[in-house]
């Protein structure tokens, strides 16, 4: 029996056909093939958790360049070393977002909404598919009764408007953190702003949470069930108020983690470095540390937000960190 | 700012709403959630492989309990440890199947078939999911024109069939590997099968590579080009006539390796491991550090029939062995 080559692994167009005793009737058939899609499929997935179904729902993918901002304590040559050990774009950065609903029997709940239909339109489908791959998923987003926010990040709470400024989920309480709304919404800290950036943050959140959404917001605080199952948990530094929510049902748990990390492969594995869009990126890293400790600890779940879709993983330790072991996509729940 | 709290973090409903500063409307409301769907999305996913365009389409998953007898020479107690280590079930194996279409644009090409549709009747849907997910994927299983083949078994050679026995893809030719053809054709070798299994898998074959799968059946050999851009390799050992596939476009490969490798957190991270389906398990153990080695020195992507959905990644080399390194959904291609 013939063994593999390294010539026959690589064999190449040109090489080709050598061998062939059997001669194949090559394409030489009329038609050509079925035209291809060139979009990717709608992405949800959707796991139980005790009597509790989830759907994961992509709103799709940043993409930012890598440079000597974008993790503000490690050079560029160590985040992209980090980015090529995952066999991933050294020069751009390509961070998902996922959105997830969760269905308890008694809510149909949001946590965090993507980037809104506007950025859809604005970004050619890049981001901002959070509406349409829920509707993919057969979720109308008139049958949520619930909308959790995790931060005020535009990521976290632009997709509460259409692209008309229309409210996405017309018959949804929106439940924020009150920290989280108390700091944003004040002007004495909005005019001490600390960059630009955050300046144009705390624009960006007077915008959204506003008119229709403000009349539909309650405010809930770190430690409250904020619905039956869905108890919230303060993990700030990202922004002042960021909350996490453990969802639990039965024995099972999972801990919806918003951005304590985002990319896994460069923060859970390197839980020190500092992200540039942290508000306080040393009460991040502690906030951090203590999550990564407890997951890997409890064998907890957790749901990422900005973790590959779609975005469920275990972690554990390794010598230097942790690292995430993504679960395996099961096709049958 | 309050800060996270391990009691925080693990706050279950009993321990709710100690600290609810503002009211929060509870779901007393008169209507209930939508249903839940207890259904797995349709998996299926795109890449760009040059010009071409490839479908990794879901069958479904297996499930075998864990014995003695699953890898032949690992205890079991070794293998559960590498099942725990990923925080999967360590009683039962959950083995996904992936097979492919790769649209060249002038082939519309499927590369192995899945389980089959009487798979799916009688498994609950448990696998046998191809025909299904290939449709929700838009691909019409008319507008295939040819089926690739890389060994007998079962798992890959039973969708070529629907339930009534009819074709799955009643306008494609079907490519078979000569040498897999020879050996399960071969009256002489099926009366020496080696165990009732091998035996059973003969009897598999003569009922499926028969009647109309037969009139349309050609075979090629290793190291040809079966059709314009998609080559075969011979990687034998799981079966006789075992083979892979390089799908090449302008200067983009992924190696298609069908079970060369099993469950990568099994057979990647530990290449010397022999599960129980492997026909001559020392060659094939020697194909699979091969193929392993060149994958990792060449960083060629990788589509693993059993990796778990979508089955593409990267392979590393590590201290012990090698280490799979699944790519990143991406929500635009």
């Amino acid at each position: 029996m013939t063994e593999m080559t390294r010539r026959q692994m690589l064999v190449g167009t040109a090489a080709a056909a050598v061998a062939a005793a059997v001669p194949l009737v090559q394409s030489s058939s009329a038609r050509a093939a079925a035209p291809q899609f060139g979009k990717q499929a709608p992405g949800f997935y959707r796991y139980k958790l005790g009597s509790f179904e989830i759907t994961v729902v992509t709103d799709g993918k940043s993409r930012v360049p890598i440079t000597d901002a974008f993790v503000t304590n490690a050079s560029q040559a160590e985040v992209k070393a980090a980015l090529a050990a995952v066999f991933m774009d050294t020069e751009t950065f390509f961070g998902p977002y996922n959105p997830i609903v969760v269905n308890t029997g008694a809510n149909l709940a949001v946590i965090d909404t993507g980037n809104g239909e506007a950025a859809y339109l604005s970004t050619k489908g890049l981001n901002g598919q959070f509406l349409t791959n829920l509707a993919a998923a057969g979720i109308d987003a008139n049958a949520v009764d619930t909308v959790i926010i995790s931060h005020y990040h535009g990521d976290h709470i632009n997709g509460l408007l259409k692209a008309d400024n229309t409210l996405a989920f017309p018959n949804a309480k929106v439940l924020v953190p009150a920290p989280e709304h108390r700091y944003w919404m004040s002007d004495a800290e909005m005019s001490r702003a600390p960059s630009p950036r955050i300046d144009m943050l705390f624009k960006n959140v007077r915008r959204v949470i506003s008119g229709e959404v403000l009349k539909r917001l309650h405010t809930y605080e770190w430690g409250e069930e904020v619905i039956p199952g869905i108890s919230a948990v303060g993990t700030p530094g990202q922004s002042p108020g960021h909350t996490s929510h453990v969802v639990a049902s039965g024995n099972s748990k999972v801990f919806v983690h918003g951005d304590v990390t985002h990319a896994p492969y460069l923060f859970v594995r390197n839980p020190g470095w500092h992200p540039f869009y942290d508000h306080d990126p040393v009460q991040s890293e502690v906030t951090r540390r203590k999550v990564l400790e407890m997951l890997a600890n409890e064998k907890m779940l957790v749901q990422g937000y900005h973790f590959p879709f779609p975005g469920v993983a275990h972690i554990e330790k390794t010598a230097t960190g942790y690292r995430e072991v993504p679960i395996q996509w099961d096709p049958q729940i």
